[in-house]
């Protein structure tokens, strides 16, 4: 990997993760306002080339997360690039979703830990969910997680509970920085919620965020090539 | 407990257990339609006295699962009297979901265990959801198990992968019967899905549901009462 191509890959997963933390379930009491949004958000994704990622979280048996993600109010399948799902329904909650998503090309990412307190999702847990993936990479494209979990690169990490200064908030959410994330934990992608959403100015937070994560990137991977 | 309130409590479950295949994201493409269905189904719950539970498996962090009880197009929390969590993000979740709940008097069930095959939900991972409902049962009332998982009275058993036969689906759902599920594994109630909404005449499926789970529900009280 060249690292112009990395370049363009890490700027799309920032773009991304912005469009992630619009967390749809939040936006709207309106089927109307929220269905304008969603073609907003297209001809953005489409303008400035990148992916859509809905935070879903599905987590339920294999015929109903195929229901979920395709149909209901928010009909998922027809506008997100990418969903994600933990995998402690077992593997039919990929069955499901792949049987929905694969045939449009979408993908998903398995759910390997967590950045909340007291989590279960780690040890025997997220072992399981890595076997999980790699024995259904046809439409598994990588992990939600702390820290790199695989050397296969068919699979991409992706890290949430980012903010530039480690901390928690009152529900069990913990932060961890970009630092951290991507050069000590070799993740590949920087989640960020609140860190741009609650800032005074969100530009400039979301610019913050994609400098670190690019500076601390550079660091890894100029160590790795010594 | 006499049999009288306890066959009362048997039905007011066998009710609820329609409702919540009912699966929300399902129903209808059209927010209008879908309204409507809620409003039919509150004035059912109020004439015919039973609870709604909607089965949305909540999953993630506390912050954002407070935003998806409570907000979005479903608006869960204002008309569903009880939801289900997974106990993966950890004790957050049940936090999150309580901010909203409780002072709307409503309860939440903790999935410590599931009907799918290869399910992660088993062996430790069940007894830390068992361990964090117990922290948390001023807002948990049970559980979604396959079995009896605690003697504590305050919390219901609730099973699903229901169906008269044992046997399968495709996408990895494993059902057993109501017999095996309230006599065997001494769970409360039978939550059916497929067993009734794919039968040809579905109210009399409904009947049958119920009678065998009272059924198996009666040689369970009577053996143990000898």
């Amino acid at each position: 990997d060249s690292p112009a191509s990395k370049k363009l890959c890490v700027e799309q997963k920032l773009e991304l993760s912005y469009s992630e933390r619009a967390k749809l379930p939040i936006i709207s009491r309106q089927n109307r306002d929220w269905w304008s949004f969603i073609q907003k958000m297209q001809a953005l994704a489409e303008k400035h080339n990148f992916l859509i990622f809905e935070d879903r979280k599905f987590a339920d048996i294999g015929n109903t997360v195929k229901h979920q993600y395709e149909g209901g109010l928010y009909q998922i399948s027809s506008w997100s690039h990418i969903v994600n799902a933990h995998a402690v329904p077992g593997p039919g909650v990929v069955k499901g979703l792949s049987a929905v998503g694969k045939p449009l090309a979408r993908g998903c990412l398995l759910i390997a830990q967590m950045s909340s307190q007291g989590s279960l999702a780690a040890g025997e847990y997220t072992k399981a969910v890595v076997q999980m993936a790699e024995e259904h990479s046809d439409f598994v494209i990588g992990f939600i997680c702390g820290t790199k979990l695989t050397e296969r690169p068919e699979f991409i990490h992706m890290t949430p509970g980012v903010q530039m200064q480690a901390g928690g908030d009152l529900l069990g959410q913990q932060y961890t920085t970009p630092e951290e994330v991507v050069y000590s934990k070799a993740s590949d992608v920087i989640i960020v919620g609140r860190g741009i959403l609650a800032a005074s100015d969100r530009v400039e937070a979301a610019e913050l965020y994609r400098k670190s994560g690019w500076d601390a990137y550079r660091k890894r991977v100029g160590q790795s090539s010594i």
